[in-house]
């Protein structure tokens, strides 16, 4: 008797996986001809689902037929629908059909590529892929595998910034001769535009939160770090017996897209010998295209850089590359080596065990998204996408500045245009715009989020979902308008 | 002219996502297929992947055949392949078809669910999931949502550990006045056998490796923790005037599958005031089996438990589910409100923003996963599944027993048999077993990995994969003591 026939059921039988799996991919395409049809952010009550679903695991198996009923009734409608093309939130999540082979060939797989031995292919791939995608960036030989330094696929970014200040933490640690309650001393840098992954993630590794400088930025500088004030912050640092740590600079921040000044910032890093973190998460997409590649200039006097194929690059979730110049102190800082994963080529030194450049051991295979996302579209499309947004992006700010009703709140630098109703007369400028977002997004038909900035609050509108074409974007200004004639009508009443 | 007659190209076309992924299914079918043909380890190698392909991007698209072709001669030989049928090593990574129907779900709507608003059924259905299976493993209603508790579903292990220790630092510092300086006093404990990860974890939110306790087991309590050494230790670190923090205890450790006594270990925790987390990664899937539930008696003592779906599960990477009786602690430690994320629903406090349970910000819509695994499968099925699988180990055990030149060298708790060549005159025990295991992985037939327990080199053999029937049990027996006839016959010479 085998242990299928042991069984009343048969968890990966080929038929059925074949006849299923092409159920759901229909099931998909389906969903994404109709994704026009959903409000764009899900319009559900809190507790919409416990309603909706029994209380406990069924015992016996629902058919495939009741779960595509089920998922659409009750899941669709609680979804806020990042691949619509009226998406214009947070920033984007980037998908497209090579991305979604990559994730089916990767989750097929389901290999746990947590040292060489473990699936070389899946190791192998992911430098390869890290040098390719390093190369596109132009970035300098001295972040590549081919030349003195290397790489890791992290899901996201926090991962990256946590790993990076493990590492320059330790590495610092080390030359205090190893005491570590000399961790209460080190001292990390960021402006006050930096995302908010930055705090929680040397928080995490442990630097008190008192030791924090986030340095205030303003309009005068479009709200790009002042190399300045980094240096006056450090000396100061260093006159209060403090250990200068760690630098986090960002290429387009999340609130306004600003982009820290890389170069100047790098000096000083190099200077004061700090560590220097480059948070490219969603414009580092868009230095491929040599028009964009100046954000990046100075990187060279970095240690690290990240930069996240899922949002901009159309690479389903999760990947964050992260590449730096010395790789050692971020395995110093990470590796360990228990017996049960010994084996002869990780012994050799002569292979990369990935489990020492990242939080966890256990990783999916998500070189091969990237590589098959690379090869599908090719580098010159990719670059077309990138400048097609962009393209876009420029266009509907010249349709909000033809209105006199509105203004741009920071210049554009890329993809993301920051805009309000001007404030008017009695009239609170954040109260203006938080009810016209408001009014935009409850009507279903567009989704965009706000930022402030040295205290003014906007409008985000990011341009890069998959499926935007320009019509989405006429339609979401025809929307801007048709509500913001409402809120100013009845802010006047 | 709209967005897609500017690009050359459509990155998500609907009649070529349905063509692609369709023969995209057909050759992870065919895959599966010929499972067997392959060497289960790679015999690749290293660096045998640079020469085959091109050290930069291409400009323009291959074609998907070119790609499936490349990942057929390049990838497929790279691969060891963790869902073949011989796949005895580590622990498995389990997939089934509705695992994977899920991932292609999950990829497809490719939401990011940080916090409510930004996807409602990612959060919904994520409590709802935890109940559900903490309800299938019997867990008190104070880990619960639908009681006083709740959960997370994380990407791996070693994620929900580095969350709660760093809730247990945050926690303890702010009861010692916020005083981050003490975070140098605080010990943390495990057994000699936890897995490794929880040492990365507790260096990496700052705890100095100088506090760490990993307190000595042995073939006497068969590598349980013991609760008499825990004690002592504990007291001797307060005398020492250091902070006793946390205790790690594990469900089925990866060396050996040993189980700690966590009824014994809880009762210290509350005296103590220790934040107690069970890690049962692998174990705690069969604990949905009443027969195995015991292995948890006393997790009602515990602040937190974690155990990974994507082992045992038939759940495709990656899922790592951390209930915890006190989720605000969590919370507490790991949230942050930046303007750019706030909304309505957020600020009500009525709703989950999963944002502040974990490492990163960007998550996966996992729970759709698990929910189509347990509805396709059910919970009968589930628990068929894993007594299949312990049956299977059961008779692979008795094999070993009957065959005198073996021992098993610690007694089979559930999936995970260890096992050895005995030592003989002359020979040494870890050189001829190293022998054994390399010349068994060498064949491709199977792979199995080695556990080494108080000095003692043996051969682990973990039963589980999906694909897994009674006669690839009965092949990798005639394998063993066909390789065992010949190691056993050159060492003699």
């Amino acid at each position: 008797m085998n242990k299928t026939s042991e069984k009343s059921f048969v968890p990966l039988d080929l038929d059925s996986f074949r006849d299923e799996s092409k159920a759901v991919i229909d099931f998909i395409a389906d969903y994404y001809k109709n994704i026009e049809k959903y409000p764009v952010q899900s319009i559900v009550e809190p507790g919409y689902l416990s309603s909706k679903l029994p209380g406990s695991a069924p015992c016996t198996p629902d058919s495939l037929e009741d779960v595509l009923n089920d998922v659409n009734e009750h899941i669709l409608p609680g979804l806020t629908h990042w691949q619509s093309p009226s998406f214009f939130a947070y920033y984007q999540a980037g998908s497209s059909t090579a991305g979604f082979l990559g994730e089916m060939l990767c989750s097929a797989f389901n290999v746990v590529g947590f040292n060489w031995i473990s699936s070389p292919a899946a190791t192998e791939l992911e430098s390869i892929v890290l040098d390719w995608m390093g190369k596109m960036l132009k970035l300098p030989s001295s972040f590549l595998f081919s030349g003195t330094g290397g790489g890791v696929i992290h899901g996201t970014t926090c991962e990256a910034v946590v790993c990076t200040l493990a590492a320059a933490r330790d590495k610092a640690l080390k030359e205090l001769d190893g005491n570590w309650a000399n961790i209460n001393k080190f001292v990390v840098y960021a402006s006050d535009q930096t995302h908010f992954t930055f705090q929680k993630a040397a928080k995490l590794v442990g630097i008190p939160p008192s030791n924090f400088r986030f340095l205030q930025t303003s309009f005068a500088t479009e709200f790009a770090m002042s190399p300045e004030l980094l240096r006056s912050t450090i000396d100061d640092d260093i006159r209060s017996g403090l250990v200068p740590l760690f630098i986090c600079a960002t290429v387009g921040t999340t609130a306004c897209g600003a982009v820290d000044p890389i170069a100047d910032l790098g000096k000083i890093a190099n200077e004061y010998k700090l560590w220097l973190h480059i948070d490219a998460a969603h414009a580092g997409n868009s230095c491929i295209c040599p028009e964009f590649r100046h954000f990046l200039n100075g990187v060279e006097l970095a240690s690290s850089l990240s930069m996240n194929p899922h949002k901009w690059f159309l690479t389903n979730m999760d990947c964050c590359f992260l590449w730096l110049k010395e790789p050692r102190f971020l395995i110093d800082s990470l590796s360990s080596n228990p017996e049960y994963l010994e084996n002869k080529a990780s012994k050799s030194n002569g292979v990369v065990d990935y489990k020492d450049w990242q939080v966890t051991l256990s990783r999916r295979f998500r070189s091969l998204k990237l590589w098959i996302v690379i090869r599908r579209i090719g580098a010159e499309n990719l670059m077309q996408h990138i400048r097609s947004d962009v393209s876009l992006a420029k266009k509907f700010e010249a349709l909000v500045k033809q209105d006199d009703r509105f203004e741009i709140v920071v210049p554009r630098r890329i993809a993301l245009v920051l805009f309000r109703l001007k404030p008017k007369q009695g009239l609170d400028g954040s109260e203006l715009n938080r009810k016209l977002l408001d009014a935009i997004n409850y009507s279903g038909r567009a989704f965009m989020t706000q930022g402030v900035v040295a205290g003014v609050y906007a409008i985000r509108c990011v341009v890069g979902a998959t499926l935007t074409e320009e019509r989405h974007m006429n339609d979401l200004w025809s929307l801007i308008q048709e509500k913001a004639q409402l809120v100013l009508f009845q802010c006047s009443q």
